[in-house]
């Protein structure tokens, strides 16, 4: 295993728990609305799925937020629900709202139709977004791939977009498990298939966003949330070959997975048994209890309220400081990557992630030469 | 201490600890839009506030669902705003959305010029509401009372009704926590003297709704969400005087607290210690679990997925059964008082709420005859 030929690997190392310079800073939703030149390209497309279809612009924009701050990770600029428009369901976005399917899943007619997509075809945009990417970002930092999970897919799939209160996806779980996990199974072997190809196309780590996990009882979670993921993981490829540093050839590269169940701080134990490389947190959970949980079994991402970006300067600070002592000193065979514990509003303030990125470098630094 | 003023205190037994012939059960939000009955009661008083605020028709729809099921307790319908509405805030509905104020807080001034109300004037409605409803139930269960947290009090106060986001609350708590905790300090006196009223109005328990503790870090639910529902906790009047059976006379009677946090699993250890006889617990949080980690030091009240009960009869009796048995047979010095993890939904099928009651009450009676 080698990470040689990329200029910065320390979100990786951090992923597979070898000792860092420094603590490793990305944020979910990075290459977004809160940045000018973000909306600006967003102007140009017409419309987000116009953006995150059209593998130029999207490597544009995954390339802003690295442009502005020393990020140590960039990550494909696409959205969950792919995969389920792949499948037919047309999703679009009306403005100021969430996702809409326009065609939901409603009966049991529809969805026994479903079949999973060949990701190299049906979704070829997100393929060619992600080599259009690596080609760019040139070796400075690794590139993430990603796919929502299976029952977070599941959910907009039967809602037809975003709900308050679940009423239609978990009347089906209480009324048809059967034909749940039916989806389930369908799902889960579209999203590993959909991950194994951003991997082939060149993703060097990949996340699993299980957005609505946290919706659930724990019982319902082990089976129809964390279950399906844990055969996505299984089914990831685990390494990729990358061009070897200076003459050339191809070197077997580790390609690291974390799975982030939002609201999910109470099943942390199961979650860290799925067999990805790390598990993202929310802000709900306290990373020192989080450790203390689960010791060096997984590396841990996270986990900074996003909210906390509206603070000014010092109180930006204090807070980073705060994330960054929960987790403490770096020990053997553990990893944090630092990130927010949800996406960044759109309504944060550009240089609010400066001071971020830079407190976490500094104070990752300071930590590890014991100097705090 | 007595409780034989009441034909049914199995619900205030198990608050207390003590042995009971079976498990109790009452559903938040039980009197409400699911009940044809309701709905035309509403319709007659025009308004849900109008409603709220008539004490006639309070009394009128909180004994509704005591017409249809054999509940164990019945709640004070009213809102969790009637607080900052007697503080000047404007509470209304638009139709079909929630709450609104007309008069959020925006600015310091605008907090700083806040006091306490005196719930026996401003509030003399829900006093009114509380007293004509002891007087109807008569003594078959007893009556809760009840109030926002003042964590969530706040929240609804300075982001004018529901959020998304929780962008102003936080944006408060970031930048300016000294004036977040003032706001906390004069909704706690205002939540403790309101929940001392109804007790000396009638309320024989009184239960605290923390709706949003649960977005909030570990660290600041401690401070923002926590330590002022135990202060409130520590404020309340924990007896009061009851008419006591046969000749007359009067006998102090305990009054058990309730504190709710939706999403606070995780923080259940720290909730059981904050001075109340109960607490309550969403559907997120394993019952088993629970006793494990709390011991006997709190009854539980939970925690049923509302919207289990869009299941047919027979999966509505296997929920049941498994929270029953998640939370096991009694034990000395343990309660169980089982209730849904959140309010019921508007759309639940009025047939099956008697199914849940039914199931609960013969489950608890096999479960304690050892017949399972």
């Amino acid at each position: 295993m080698s990470l040689v030929s990329l200029r910065n690997d320390t979100f990786l190392r951090a992923l597979l728990r070898q000792p860092t310079d420094y603590t490793p800073v990305w944020l979910m939703r990075q290459a977004g609305r809160y940045l000018p030149e973000y909306r600006a390209t967003r102007a140009r497309a017409g419309s987000f799925l116009a953006l995150a279809k059209n593998p130029e612009l999207a490597c544009e924009v995954t390339l802003q937020p690295l442009d502005r701050y020393r990020l140590d990770a960039a990550i494909l600029f696409s959205d969950i629900l792919t995969v389920p428009d792949a499948m037919g369901l047309g999703l679009h976005f009306a403005d100021g709202e969430g996702p809409r399917f326009a065609r939901p899943l409603r009966d049991e007619a529809s969805i026994l139709a479903l079949g999973a997509p060949d990701p190299n075809r049906e979704l070829r945009y997100v393929m060619d977004a992600v080599s259009t990417i690596r080609q760019a970002l040139a070796g400075r930092v690794p590139l993430i791939g990603f796919s929502g999970s299976p029952w977070t897919l599941a959910v907009y799939m039967i809602e037809g977009g975003g709900t308050d209160d679940f009423r239609a996806v978990k009347t089906m779980l209480y009324r048809r498990p059967d034909l749940m996990m039916h989806l389930l199974n369908v799902l889960t072997q579209a999203v590993a298939d959909y991950l194994n190809a951003q991997i082939e196309a060149g993703a060097q780590a990949v996340m699993v966003f299980d957005t609505w996990g946290g919706v659930l009882t724990p019982a319902q979670y082990r089976k129809f949330s964390l279950a399906p993921m844990q055969q996505v993981i299984g089914r990831l490829h685990r390494e990729r070959d990358e061009p070897a540093p200076g003459a050339g050839g191809l070197v077997r590269t580790r390609v690291p997975s974390i799975v982030f169940t939002k609201g999910g701080g109470q099943w942390l134990e199961s979650i860290a048994g799925c067999g990805a490389d790390a598990v993202g947190l929310d802000w709900t959970t306290d990373l020192a209890d989080a450790r203390a949980r689960i010791g060096s079994r997984c590396a841990l991402q996270g986990n900074l309220d996003p909210l906390a970006l509206m603070g000014d300067e010092a109180q930006i600070r204090a807070e980073v400081a705060h994330v960054m002592e929960s987790f403490g000193p770096p020990q053997p065979a553990t990893g944090h990557v630092f990130n927010l514990g949800h996406g960044i509003s759109q309504h944060t303030r550009p240089e609010a992630v400066s001071t971020l990125v830079d407190a976490v470098h500094e104070y990752g630094r300071k930590m590890r030469a014991g100097r705090l």
